[in-house]
């Protein structure tokens, strides 16, 4: 049972203004939850229903389990479809990104996204082909978003994201970086290497004009039809796949 | 000025039954509007406010425009943030899609999608590949959902979109069909020939096992990391920027 004000507690979390005065965010859904108890992170309380308490509890016993009602759930979920149990979870200290954090991998640097679906969905993407950090320019919609978490579907228990000033952290990096803009060289012909950084841009103005300066080479991802731009998740998908490709040649 | 049945009858758009009623759906914003009215669409009314309305008039003089205030839009907008314009358009004539109509080229077939956002980004990235149509089982969710619409940023204006009978329009097809599946070859390795069918599945549920039963060759997007899975929008991505990259070796 909840009170109140454990209510309108886990309800403040939706709220970015809340997730910071708290240092919690929430995820939602048992695949979510059960790979955020397998990970790094430090969960603060479950709340679920009696259905799932016996399987929670198998993960660990160390972990304060609250039991609540369906019509409970219903009134602190931040899904449309609330999932049987949510999950209060302390957002991690921020650790400085250093350039030898960088060095032989390639990391995806996204400057300016703003839909909290499209982060989701390319922290859940780059978890598929095996990227492990995201760097995020400052104005990025902001990680622990309970929208974006649930489009990561789990994947952000895995994936290092730093916020971080992206002009000073790309140019004193030493490494290639290739931003995905018009007229650069086509990415089913650029040679990757074995190390570099990817910059994708904001939905609607891309990469900043700061940022361009900074980059190495542009890489386009040609078109063969009329629409005047792809998705900011769906390019993001398909340099991690032509990374990838090239890489096991 | 709109009267309050004015309003109420571009709100009730909102939902798939007026829509199918009224046989019309809306678009919103200056760009998706304005490749509704370069195509085959049949436009039946453009409500925009003062500062668009010499813009649209320049598009067409046939169509009708009525001026109306900020206010008003946002009474009768889909959209969180509006843009100054909304039409209403009919919805065309189902046309039943041939096995003829499909050969040498590559189609779409998407079995159950249910996520708005999801098919209008599919049909988005489809129409920047170069794809003209796309095959949707009954149950995929319908095209002229205002959030579908809107996801396609006006690629629908120029994409076939054909609700039909999967299980038969595949079988009689006469082509290769390619699936999106687990322990199938590789998409980076597979042939895909000059002609064929993709079909991806339900975000959760993938390919209805009668579908699956039809399939001639199992394709996978390898996998580098942890994800379990990927969003349907990034596969479709995939494989349409493979087809593409293979296709100009």
């Amino acid at each position: 049972m909840l009170s109140k004000s454990e209510i309108s507690f886990i309800k403040s979390l939706h709220l970015k203004k809340y997730r910071k005065d708290h240092n919690l965010f929430i995820a939602e859904g048992f695949k979510s939850v059960s790979e955020f108890i397998n990970s790094d992170y430090t969960i603060e309380t479950i709340y679920c229903t009696a259905a799932l308490l016996p399987k929670l509890y198998k993960f660990s016993r160390k972990i304060k389990l609250v039991e609540i009602t369906e019509a409970e759930i219903s009134k602190v979920t931040a899904l449309t479809t609330p999932q049987g149990v949510l999950a209060t979870i302390r957002i991690p200290t921020r650790t400085e990104i250093s350039a030898e954090g960088l060095k032989n991998a390639f990391t995806l640097v996204l400057d300016g996204v703003q839909d909290p679906g499209n982060l989701g969905t390319i922290i859940r993407t780059a978890d598929w082909f095996g990227f492990t950090q995201i760097l995020c320019s400052g104005d990025t919609v902001e990680v622990y978003n309970p929208k974006v978490v649930q489009a990561t579907m789990g994947s952000l228990s895995r994936m290092k994201i730093h916020y971080t000033d992206l002009e000073k952290t790309l140019s004193t990096s030493g490494l290639p970086i290739f931003g995905a803009l018009l007229n650069g060289t086509s990415v089913y012909e650029v040679d990757f290497g074995k190390e570099g950084l990817i910059v994708l841009g904001n939905e609607g103005k891309g990469i900043t004009p700061a940022v361009q300066q900074i980059i190495t080479e542009a890489v386009t991802i040609p078109r063969f039809g009329d629409a005047e731009s792809l998705n900011v998740a769906v390019s993001s998908a398909i340099f991690c796949s032509e990374i990838k490709r090239k890489s096991i040649k």
